[in-house]
């Protein structure tokens, strides 16, 4: 029988391309989908749509933030726009304090419940390297984190694939796996189009651009 | 100015003292009450009031564990009601895989936006000493996740006041600062009255007894 994982999956690149890497890797995943009151509240309809192509179920879990602290969350605070060279400068407003502590502490419950044998995250450092939350030294702690805190310590393991990649590199593995990217959203405005101005339309665009391969993001609507 | 802290609370005796213990120890703290479906949600109007009393701000928040895996989430499952000599034996059902890490991430993330100093839980194993959430090399392991897992690394502390007290010395430190344990809310049935056979009652029937003290407990209506 194969392996229980969980991959969190946001609807963005980065995850999608996550949760066909655990396909690949043998991993019989659940897709685990927060609608944590994100501007881009819209992602989840794509994450919703990338599980259903990978033929993965998925869960939808609702949280709150109450205390925003974060352009993500706050609609009062402005998404940063800035020239593409100014990206890497500290860490950016969108950074949402706790969200990847949050998310691994309710995927780790979930396996622990269901004896899963594994939890992957697409996070990685290339692009962000600002967000704390998305270290390799804070996976590492995480990993211990499990080992102490649940029933059968060293059951599950927690996957990091694309730590290390970039977002050009992402796009490649996930060309690679047939990733749908039609199905993937990745602006933080979350407007009807892409803003193409963002951070995060920014670096995908840029990733695209450089593999001279079209990206299908234009064409929903 | 004090210091801000988040104290983790519940409804119960343990997390009452604690609230009362921040105060004492010169915090000013905001109680973090979760809605997370446990069938003792009564709990919650006894932390509110608890809240109250200590001239404490709080905040609920509400959470899901569509997974349940407990006795204290799912209905179907019986709470365990056995003789008193029997608790110490194994994990009991009552066990809510992740809960703890759960709830201390999310204090997490609040304490990391409001730049609060110090998130206190009362969390002890003298009594459940099976749940793997409440052992002390789980919260050192935790003290090192908030080190690489957050902006300002070093600001927040976690404080277990009560890890390694008893149902017994933890009522007394509460009887000191005058925690009003009319207000608290111990079983884990949740009915109008309290079981008086689940783990949770008789922990803190037996320690009143042990204590020569009468338990305001079924004073409340």
């Amino acid at each position: 029988m194969n392996k229980k994982a969980i991959v969190l999956l946001s609807g963005g690149i980065d995850s999608a391309v996550t949760l066909y890497l655990a396909k690949k890797k043998g991993f019989c995943p659940t897709a685990l989908i927060f609608d944590y009151g994100q501007r881009h509240r819209k992602e989840i309809g794509f994450a919703r749509r990338i599980a259903g192509k990978a033929r993965s179920p998925y869960r939808i879990i609702k949280l709150s933030f109450p205390w925003k602290g974060s352009s993500l969350l706050d609609r009062k605070m402005h998404i940063p726009k800035r020239p593409f060279n100014n990206i890497k400068k500290g860490i950016p407003s969108t950074y949402v304090p706790g969200r990847n502590l949050i998310f691994l502490s309710i995927a780790t419950s979930f396996a622990e419940t269901i004896k899963g044998d594994a939890i992957f995250i697409g996070a990685h450092t290339q692009d962000f390297s600002g967000y704390p939350d998305c270290r390799k030294t804070f996976f590492d702690i995480f990993k211990k984190v499990i080992t102490k805190g649940t029933k059968d310590g060293k059951r599950i393991k927690i996957y990091t694939p694309l730590l290390n990649k970039n977002k050009k590199e992402i796009i490649k593995i996930g060309l690679r796996l047939k990733v749908p990217f039609k199905f993937t959203w990745s602006c933080y405005e979350g407007s009807r189009n892409p803003c193409d101005s963002c951070d995060s339309c920014l670096f995908r665009k840029k990733a695209f651009e450089e593999l001279g391969v079209k990206d299908p993001y234009h064409e929903k609507s």
